[in-house]
């Protein structure tokens, strides 16, 4: 029987991510992670002793950085930048499309969910965007000198990331999100051109 | 007693707006909405027969045009795009710190919650998106001749926007809006420079 706690933590923290995906964190209950997960109720408190809170910051921690990697591989290998960020976000925009419009950021529902009720998990969400910014700052420093301005790149970069998510799974349309890799195409290439 | 309803019906109506902003669409229920507007339970379905989802369109297409009507008040006037855009941007971040971080964009968070999950009222959050794209054009053609350049700063300007709003209030800090609204100078600087 050992062997199959750690089946049964995976699956409670798996049927919480996904619920707290599509269903946010206000909406998700201990009850529909018991019965999403098929683990008893009381297992859930066993693995998680704080409850529904424990499991949102698990998912946070845990799907934040896991989608910054996936990010970054598509870029990582750039020899140039300017087509690496313009394939990057067309990547993107096929994936949504591919997911029926659902597979986007694992955590802006939830960081705007808590953001004014719940500070362990916007301390949670702070954390994870920090990281984003600090791995882009040192993506863009590759290319630009000017430490401000490689900030500011990385920045934008989640910034017109985020908002393009916004706006496509609102509209079911991919457009927005070529659009904001157009836009931050231009940001960088004149960053580059001052740079230089 | 007739004279009483409207006041009814608009307390449930600013009910149902605060609880969406502060708990989400799935966080909402129509018991909550009712303590707190002090209105009878029955009520609600009298003034709102389609409920909760009815008072969520309400609200989608009420606090969206308003929230846009408000953001162009800052730059209608504008003579000089480039600094009515920075200073709009410095607006939204002050705005943002005076609220503590919670007075944002009011349906970017149902807009998520709801893009997957109910259809109705993904597509109230997709016209209402549209409608800010259609303005912003018309904004943005006032400095670039090109009809899509005109668009794509458009989206971009609401992207950087509502990504930058959740950047902020993750971090309780105004910087990533300041950076949002350089980047929507620089991309803005560039596309009249190239329409010139």
């Amino acid at each position: 029987m050992g062997t199959a706690q750690p089946d049964t933590r995976t699956r409670i923290r798996e049927a919480a991510a996904m619920l707290f995906r599509r269903n946010g964190f206000p909406g998700t209950g201990l009850k529909s992670i018991a019965a999403e997960s098929g683990a008893p109720f009381g297992s859930i408190y066993h693995f998680f002793p704080g409850g529904k809170e424990q499991l949102a910051e698990d998912t946070i921690r845990t799907t934040g950085p896991e989608y910054m990697r996936l990010v970054l591989s598509l870029i990582e290998e750039a020899t140039d930048p300017l087509e690496a960020l313009g394939e990057a976000f067309d990547a993107a925009a096929a994936t949504l499309a591919a997911t029926d419009y659902a597979d986007a950021c694992p955590i802006a529902t939830m960081a705007l969910e808590v953001a004014s009720t719940n500070e362990r998990l916007r301390i949670a969400t702070a954390e994870v965007f920090a990281d984003w910014v600090e791995v882009g700052i040192r993506w863009f420093a590759r290319w630009v000198d000017d430490p401000a301005t490689a900030r500011e790149l990385a920045q934008s970069m989640i910034m017109l990331l985020e908002g393009a998510f916004l706006l496509s799974r609102a509209a079911r349309d991919p457009e927005p999100i070529h659009a904001a890799g157009r836009s931050m195409v231009a940001l960088t290439r004149t960053a580059i051109e001052r740079s230089a």
